[in-house]
């Protein structure tokens, strides 16, 4: 389909509207595990024992698979579950949604209010529309391509915005990281070790960079979110999907955040379909540097903490 | 004092709308942070750069007490602020509230959402009211010895009472965890492999429980009202105050947890002032095993695991 063809305003409203039917879903189905045993709401896991799946999960992506097919048939869609289900759809030029229904199971599970649905809809392969709705806190995050990131439909992102504060150093940032479902020695002492240079004091620890803090909320897109509202300053993931992070990224990116690829290199549309994300908030221009020269400087100096691996 | 001069139900009135009153206090201090460079928001730092203090700190602190002042002339008062400020109050049997004006002060700074204000009332040098209100999400968590707890009033917690859910071994906890302040390498490399040992899978890593996760939320009272409300599992800090878990102490309690002192130890009055805090929330009585006894279960799993240390 060409530009031409697609009303992308609509596309926007109809997701958002989406999201929105889905979070009360998820709500609906929190009910129900709140009134057992939590073990309960678990239907199943998929690689391990702590990469929970639950009916809701399921429910609601089939909710959002069917409302797209009845509102544009045509559309492409890629989702969680369907993955998990066996269903491979290769990312192409074609309008094509991309959904986790439910991100942050593991805390929908253990009813921490960190959960949310995530929407994103690509266009000749770069996310150009993305909402993400945490029903628990009713708060929207939602983008569309050149049009600015919004909580909520009515204060502009960054919070900051028009005047998102200076960087210094990584030393002055809120980061944000995740243990994620990967609990393999290698993964784990690799991500270990990362944390404890981005906490310790590099006086003591060789390469600490003693960063204000380190938070985990556990969910990716909710990381996305917030450092799309500035309110962490940066965001480190490796091993998750395009459902973690499509609607994040046109978010974040319409809050003046830049997305990077694997070891902080340059982004590319095939970056979405990887497993190596990194995201550094607004920073506003200042005197001999610009916001992204600021962002690069981040990032730069975030790799040479970080440790890696393939996925 | 003796117990028949103090009314309980009153104090337990005063401090939930004290609680709220500062919240507003937090709020409004929140809309200058805002609207300039977060570091401008930056009084000063504590024991080192990361501790950081905020003129909100301070005078939502000194409302606080000069309104318990007011109230009641009689009882002490303990203070994080007070207390920075070089004003030293042992805890005794009297009356004495004990609080902190802003838990997650890097929170505030950073304008994430995880901010509280928690005051805590002891009597006899136990914990019997306490109030954690968190006015950015409008969460107030407050408790009274012997008449349970509850979410903004209404909302008995733990959210599954009466039936909280069993909780077979720590592999199937999410645990609250923190990076703190000390950003020493000792402590940093203890915290880190302990970390480690909880997320990874014991097949691979030495002593890995692979609990189904670990959050980090950056306020010690807030971990303590996600414990009570059945959130988390459980929360592990060394290093924290008094006022950063005294009233987390009666609203856990009140909400069917329980404390633990250093090493998993039994609690002591006297463990308050310490430094090291443990507790596990709710869990329903089973066949063969009472809810304290899978609690006990629970501690002895975690220190197993645990590098501890003296502070």
């Amino acid at each position: 389909m060409s530009a031409d063809e697609l009303d992308f305003a609509e596309i926007h409203r109809f997701t958002v509207q989406l999201a929105r039917d889905a979070g009360q879903r998820i709500l609906d189905g929190s009910q129900q595990r709140t009134s057992s045993d939590d073990s309960a709401a678990v239907k199943d896991t998929k690689k391990n024992r702590v990469d929970l799946v639950t009916e809701t999960d399921q429910a609601v992506e089939a909710f959002i698979k069917e409302s797209i097919a009845a509102k544009y048939p045509q559309f492409k869609f890629i989702g969680e579950e369907s993955f998990a289900g066996g269903e491979r759809v290769d990312l192409t030029d074609e309008p094509t949604f991309i959904v986790d229904p439910i991100d942050g199971t593991t805390n929908f599970v253990h009813a921490i209010d960190f959960v949310c649905c995530s929407i994103g809809f690509t266009y000749k392969q770069e996310p150009v529309i993305g909402v993400i709705y945490n029903p628990f806190l009713n708060k929207l995050y939602s983008a569309r391509a050149g049009q600015g990131a919004y909580l909520n439909e009515t204060t502009r992102l960054p919070l900051t915005h028009p005047h998102p504060p200076a960087l210094p150093s990584l030393g002055h940032a809120v980061i944000g990281v995740e243990w994620g479902s990967d609990r393999s020695k290698a993964v784990i002492e690799k991500k270990g070790r990362t944390f404890m240079k981005l906490a310790g004091d590099g006086n003591e620890i060789e390469g600490g960079v003693m960063a204000h803090s380190l938070r985990s909320v556990g969910s990716a897109a909710i990381n996305y979110a917030m450092v799309a509202a500035g309110q962490l300053d940066l965001y480190w993931e490796i091993g998750c999907w395009s459902w973690d992070v499509c609607a994040g990224t046109i978010i974040a990116r319409e809050a003046g955040g830049k997305v990077y690829a694997k070891g902080g290199k340059a982004w590319t549309p095939q970056d979405l379909m990887g497993h190596h994300f990194f995201v550094v908030r607004a920073i506003a221009d200042s005197e001999g540097e610009t916001g992204e020269e600021a962002q690069d400087r981040i990032a730069r100096e975030f790799f040479q903490v970080a440790e890696e691996w393939d996925v």
